[in-house]
């Protein structure tokens, strides 16, 4: 016997929508039901998305509960604020996957504080690597999403800043009251708007910041993470800076080393939370080559997350560098991994570590 | 029963050698099996492939006929004119794909004209979609390929060249005698030899022209391809130029059209040709967004091409644009399908006409 | 005594008007007068042109009449069919530069076939190079703007394509009755309009078509500027592409040379015509690394076009490769150019053959 | 009367020599004389540098004493430890500015960790913007350079982190002692050597960290510059990242604001230290647009160094972005800079503010 499902995505038109579908043609078990949109509503697929030939004369209806209705999985790729209304009229025989921003904080002073208005609500958080306190690898979380019917998938930043930096949280070797994050990002993480400064004339040959100095709404999701994985309080200064490649990120984030802590103690922490993950890869001290640090360009179309850490004595701190594919590991490739999960099937069905290089 | 396969790689190290893997990591019959190199010979392959993590720990080993050896399969990504010595003493049970340039040309005298030295001899010619004249779509060359032991892997801008054209050449359509070519190339398309002008800082925000005039080695592989698809003499100008991209080839060839040749009968040539293949795809007339022009990255790890063909009448000349990935399709995606081909496997097994984009 | 002239940018927000102001700040004579936009009236023009901080903080005024009047020149950056109303309210005391194509044709009947409604009228066509029939170097056309009072700015693409054929074509050493010219080009060209092709997102990574088949509105441009160096009659087969950068233009030129013409004597006609040419550069013939062929950054920010002329006996064509700056020589550099000779300064002035590389 | 002097220029085929040229075919008193090159030797300028075609014919000279002297000044643009035996034998009449780092540090024992062998000595530091303890704006390290015989050229990424860090040293308000940088880096930094990962096929599309961890060489000299500012000491966090762009680096640079400190005069001490600075150019608070934060594009070309500072207060850190050109300010724009000084003349000859954008 051989279980499949079907899924519907709203927001196909979208990059998130979009790359979710590629995902999907490559899942054994998924079959593609509605496809939903809300200004392109009523055309083709192919004139948003010709990278997906298989699905390019798939008419995009508009998005509504009556549509989204009926399937075993529904994605949603929707703007801020957009999830809930929809969400509430989906029953929870139907699992879903929220690929925004609504039901991702627990807090709900954060939510308003952050994104104004009132809080839709938290879903089991889509992290399946997060870790608890006192964890030594990832398992308290995969439990949560085990079963689960909705899922708050989260953002491509936060999760390479999570990633980076919640193993030295968890083994107590990093403080996590001064974190500094800065990011190189792709912009296809700045979404598909109509902006001048997400202009290819502009973005070509140049980098920017944007959204520097402490209101930038992954902060609190940041914070919340590291305090999952045992931080009692948490800081973080948080910088993104837009480069000009369409895919990836590369995170930057530091931490001064707790007192007292031995330094050869600092790479066993982070050896040990990853030793297993199918998606979260230590590259090796001391190695030579491309295997000494992370590129975005290794991770691009893959699952994966390719970190490296070093610690700097000198200044007191740990230097963790995070790469991977904000479409993929940073969004839909997450949102998969929490769908097979979700349904009970091989975590890694569908996904891949390959990524497509050079 | 499942059958599987083993296979090797020499010239692992390389852009062409790299891709084969990657190809290969999702082929659901391949084991592979070693790996081998040059001047790299010792090193881990992740040093040089990052992408490809499943692989990182495999140590290259020199690249022998002793070692390649006892593999069902093995893929050559050597340097021109490396190739013979090592297929000569692999067996005849074995297949062995070149991705090199020793064994396309039928004509010795074009091999000494435009490589210098002997001719090692002619391989079936691994372009499935290859049109034989008289044929409307192609079978001949996928007969050719059949159970095959040996094929020559034909080069990325011969592959886009002779997609756009040779629907037109094989109905008689156009004129083969004065046919222009100009390719935007990216640089993997260069390989990974340390040359001035492949530096990231002289490629990024600059177009650069190479091999102008008539000397490239592409040009008699061309001719002998739209000679089989049915012209009595070629004439083409060839210009290929490097583009800031890492990946994607897009070809604009253009033919005089036919005399007396109805304009409405020349898109049903193309549509005619392509409208069986798996892997090229002609995109539709009259269509918006991005459905009206081939664009590289909606072919980017595909091993799609995507054709657009217009008339000018104006100008009385028939205009194709072709975009693929020079790796994937015009290279090591060709590859796996002559392969799946030579061994009776599905001949999309392992290749997806899915790319990834943005 | 020192000659000084005020100018005002009409179209100051947009890339063509940003560009003539960047080069205006480099010239000794000139003293900016008023800045206009449409929809942007009002803001600073540092929230448009961070890159121009000596004129950040001037309030962009609407685009008027009124506004402009007043200076001895007026450079006019405005959409298709904007500049004809706004030029007749200004006097013949005052000198325009048209950088749109309202002017620039003398064939009112390809003006409505291509561009629709009626056509404005012909000014004197901008580019000092152009050779008249019979010119082995260029005067006819720079007598043409000594001491003009309108002056139609060429496009970009034209002025490229121009370049790289017209010495052939002066020299009846080319046949003009079947030219192919394939260009890629950065996106500054396709200007700030906010469309989702234009998104960084899209075009980094990626080479992409448009345009193709007859209709591009420069061809009868071209044709024009190629009947006046000399030829009975025009055809040209022409597809612009747009590759990953935000500057510059690589224009690959071919055609067939004309019947009985000797191979050595198609580089003199290039080097006769650009020998004394101060921003039209041959690169010499066998040269080695970069002065072999064109490379666009090599022209980033300055005045120049480089051209290299190669024969390819095989396919009996004469191929040109053009690299300008398409803001530079295709746009605002070449209008000061006619700014000089109108109002009688040294051609050169404020303008340089140095680029910014790499 | 009009001054002029006479330059040579050595290590002129490498990027930061061909920059040292292209601003001085800008220069209004500069006369162009040797340039020489190690393994270039014999070659032409044009070969490397085909953007300089005013210099294009030139022959590259041998690198040594010989060829150098007799001119009034001489620009080293060679490999570390390669300087100090030149410039032994150039006359005290002469004014040397030295592009690379073998006499920036004035502490011979952090020259030896950092970089190894003896240290040359220590130079007039090349930073005319340098703060010195207790200044409000920069005038101590202007008084080092007027008349200076011999100059040491900052780093580029040196003089982005102090750019964006020494006001707040300087003032008190924020603490030098646990600093954190994060920098974007285009290619053209990493310089000319022939490396694997500087290839464009690898950089294009992809972000690298390198050099992560504390052994960076950059590092001492920014202690050293914040410690002139009036920091006690010094600790700092410093990582580069590669990012596909030819030029510009963005530095991100970070500090805990100082304890008691009013948030509001946090940016008095930057408008205050960089108010009437010709090249260091703070961007209005609460501006929109293109205004808001740095791009690197905006300096391309320029001398132009953009800043802009903001308080995290959540976070307790002040957040500084810094945008410019590596090979201009960074380097030779810097250089100009210092040898108006050094010569008497006005700061400003032959540099501009105005980038060559988009």
């Amino acid at each position: 016997m051989h279980m499949s499902f079907t899924v519907a995505v709203a927001g196909a038109s979208g990059y998130a929508g979009g790359e979710a579908l590629r995902l999907l043609l490559g899942h054994p078990d998924a079959r593609i039901g509605a496809l939903t949109a809300h200004g392109s509503a009523g055309s083709l697929l192919g004139e948003h998305h010709p990278h997906l030939p298989a699905l390019a004369d798939r008419v995009l209806q508009p998005t509504t509960a009556e549509v989204l209705a009926g399937h075993d999985v529904v994605i949603l790729g929707l703007p801020h604020g957009a999830s809930a209304a929809i969400a509430a009229e989906l029953g929870d025989d139907c699992l879903v996957l929220d690929l925004g921003a609504d039901h991702r904080l627990s807090d709900s002073g954060a939510w308003t504080a952050f994104y104004g208005g009132e809080h839709a609500g938290t879903w089991p958080y889509g992290l399946p690597e997060l870790l608890h306190a006192g964890e030594a690898s990832a398992s308290a979380q995969r439990a949560a999403l085990a079963g689960a019917r909705r899922v708050a998938v989260p953002g491509c930043n936060v999760t390479a800043v999570t990633l980076g930096l919640q193993p030295g949280v968890a083994a107590g070797v990093i403080e996590p009251t001064d974190l500094v994050a800065v990011l190189a990002n792709g912009y296809s993480g700045a979404g598909k708007a109509l902006k001048p400064h997400l202009l290819a004339a502009k973005g070509l040959g140049s980098a920017q910041a944007y959204g520097v100095g402490g209101t930038h709404r992954h902060i609190p999701e940041i914070e919340q993470n590291l305090t999952v994985a045992g931080a009692a309080s948490v800081s973080i200064s948080f910088t993104p800076t837009l480069v000009p490649m369409s895919r990836g990120i590369l995170a930057t984030a530091t931490a001064r080393l707790a007192p007292g802590v031995d330094v050869g103690s600092v790479r066993e922490a982070w050896e040990t939370a990853y030793a297993d993950e199918p998606f979260v890869h230590l590259l090796p001290a001391g190695a030579g080559g491309a295997l000494r640090w992370p590129t975005t360009a290794a991770t691009s179309g893959a699952n994966t997350a390719l970190v490296q850490v070093a610690v700097d004595e000198r200044a007191g701190r740990v230097v963790t560098v995070t790469a991977l594919d904000n479409l993929v590991k940073g969004t839909a490739g997450g949102a998969l991994q929490c769908l097979n999960l979700a349904l009970g099937l091989p975590e890694t069905a569908g996904l891949t570590t390959t990524g497509v290089a050079p």
